[in-house]
């Protein structure tokens, strides 16, 4: 049997029967169409999509390489590797081998009739040296930027989508519950989150949870117990941990946890792609009642958030109502990280990536939308001593929301 | 205790019993230097140093910042989070915090005097928007790539980055002697390998590895077995696996492992940023002859590179010789991956990035040089059945090279 037959026939059989799910023709449509209407109010002709997660999202495939899309015509997928596995992934039916980026320019004029005349790029995260290249490339085309019209094609899920996030929810479930068992007196921060993360991806988690951002990684072992978690470090977040060497200074550390402190897991759990955040916190006996006060406080300001979610809602007075409802309950100088270094976000969307919209945040005033996914996630912090969080992700509905990460909501005593 | 103070003192001892080791302010210095010497040839007046990795090479931190070396006078560093932790991580003396980008040219005004005139970014990863807001805060300035002059400076190992490796390696070779006892039949590739992850975390292993690229990913859940051995994916590797799903197409799947077939380990550690990369083969049971003779070959085309490694080789041969090798051996269409689909390296220069130079690859006519580190990794696919292969890091030495990764060489059956 040749290649490409033993593709289409083992492989995708091989794959299927390993739980894959291929984006349905019809799902692609849907997308399409979305893309196309904001590319023509925004006078794009064609976008170039290059950044794997735009990709996938268009093409059904991570296969490498380019997808011509032309506001008006079928779109074109030029793949450098491996062409045969990308033809059974994606139900896109203009698929072309391409050995060089060199090709584009013959291959989009070859289908498209000519080059166009505006074409948009991901221009948030396309390197400049490759934008030079293109800008050779197609000598008398004019750039635009695409990657707006991409970020808010993503931002409301479709039902095929929220299906694969309640997945990655039930393998979050298990984590958490077999966590249980794993916790054990004398063990480390990273070691408790290493186990965690195998738990998970024997589970089917995909392991990389990814960001829209050149600099900022994003880990699933952030592990923090007692001191560590009350430490602020380089991410957007209340509290980074001590991470383990001045390369990677955030998440778990060497530390071994100790009885009656708090330990702080926020778990990230991703499934064909789509991720899921949850957080939830663990004693080796009691917690101290400080910060099984300071969570009963998260979980509050968490109700009081889903209190609000439905269509319409607006993203930025739910912040400012949770900064108020923190403050009334004692905690204005520990919600969200240490004075001088407190986030000014209560919720991030979620999706393929980590940094979607909506972000339920100070400037950002625009309303909720019904299948939007964001994870809302208060956290408390006192340096010195730990910290306290709680955080769930949930999509928004008809007339509220519902609950992506169905863990129980309890402190994990063990 | 104020916030700076107890950063100082309490979270800076913490880190140090916890195994965290700064760059050395000599160390830094060398490292400027050398860049320096690059900037002068190429008339750079200042690089301003943004992509994590190359930040972290010459301030010794990766708190969220940027640095400003002119290529005369005082490196400055601007932090916008987390400043103290900054402080204590890098041995620079000017150190500023920073709110916004908007501050980037008044706070380089006041340090340098003016603001420079030839600027080099790094172009080969910075996002064009980010690229179009600099040139709006600099407008007279003229922008430059300056990443191959950091590229240039990286790609020669010091002896404390070589002890890094080393000490990456060590974490390795536990890993693989824990592996023996991990390795049971009925169990998935991924399941394997997440435990495998485990281990190495709880050795200290940072969890992520690093590429210098918009969409190439690496992981350290390499294990395939029998079929998907064979299988070809995305990545520029002769074997990309199957994966878990169309977003994740490479590395280890949910197939469970059976007796005899080849067991595929190829496993990266990071310490303190510095990464190793390593092969090994399992079995349960003795494995089939095929696999075990096409191991061999590839142990025998791995030592066949080492005796050529030496400053003044040149890499281009070296991997030239390798295909002569490998056709000698009766691999011809089986090195480096099934026909049309063999990938033309069979090294790859590894530190803070595994796509770093030397690259011992088609097209690379150039000499090694003392104190390069790159990883060797003959690998033999057999589409539909599966493959073999070997990879060790390496150092080169005075004379010759030194192995980081000194894990058994021989296939781990259990």
């Amino acid at each position: 049997m040749n290649h490409e037959d033993w593709v289409r026939t083992e492989l995708r059989e091989l794959s299927k029967s390993l739980g894959f799910r291929y984006t349905p023709p019809e799902e692609i449509e849907d997308r399409l169409t979305r893309v196309r209407m904001s590319m023509e109010k925004e006078e794009v002709e064609a976008l170039l999509v290059i950044q794997k997660m735009d990709f996938y999202y268009l093409s059904g495939t991570t296969q490498d390489g380019f997808l011509f899309l032309p506001s008006e015509g079928r779109p074109l997928l030029m793949i450098r590797r491996e062409l045969e596995r990308a033809k059974v992934e994606s139900p896109l039916d203009h698929v072309a081998p391409l050995k060089s980026i060199r090709e584009l320019p013959s291959l989009i004029q070859t289908h498209f009739g000519r080059l166009p005349n505006r074409l948009g790029l991901e221009l948030d995260v396309l390197p400049v040296r490759d934008y030079f290249k293109y800008q050779e490339l197609f000598p008398a085309t004019r750039f635009m930027d695409g990657s707006s019209i991409l970020r808010e094609a993503r931002k409301i899920k479709s039902s095929f989508e929220i299906d694969l996030m309640r997945k990655g929810g039930e393998i979050g479930k298990k984590v958490y519950q077999e966590a249980k068992e794993i916790l054990k007196e004398g063990m480390t921060e990273i070691e408790f989150g290493g186990l965690l993360e195998a738990v998970a991806k024997k589970y089917g988690h995909e392991g990389l949870l990814r960001v829209r951002s050149l600099n900022y990684e994003a880990y699933t072992w952030h592990v923090l117990s007692g001191i560590t978690g009350g430490i602020v470090s380089q991410s957007d977040s209340p509290m980074g941990g001590l991470g383990l060497s001045p390369a990677f200074p955030v998440g778990a550390s060497l530390r071994v946890m100790k009885a009656h402190e708090p330990i702080l897991v926020d778990s990230g759990t991703c499934y064909h792609g789509y991720q899921v955040d949850e957080t939830r916190m663990f004693s080796i006996g009691k917690m101290r009642q400080k910060f099984i006060d300071a969570y009963n406080a998260c979980r509050e300001i968490h109700d009081a958030v889903l209190d609000e979610v439905r269509p319409g809602a607006d993203c930025e007075a739910i912040f400012m109502k949770t900064l108020r409802l923190a403050e009334r309950l004692g905690y204005r100088d520990s919600y969200l990280g240490p004075p001088g270094l407190q986030t000014r976000f209560i919720g991030h969307g979620i999706g393929l990536e980590l940094n979607e919209f909506p972000f339920l945040a100070q400037g950002q005033p625009y309303p909720l939308e019904k299948g939007m996914t964001f994870a809302v996630e208060p956290k408390i912090v006192f340096p010195g001593e730990g910290s306290a969080g709680f955080e769930n992700t949930v999509v928004v509905t008809q007339n509220g929301y519902e609950i992506l990460t169905p863990v129980e909501e309890e402190i994990f005593e063990v």
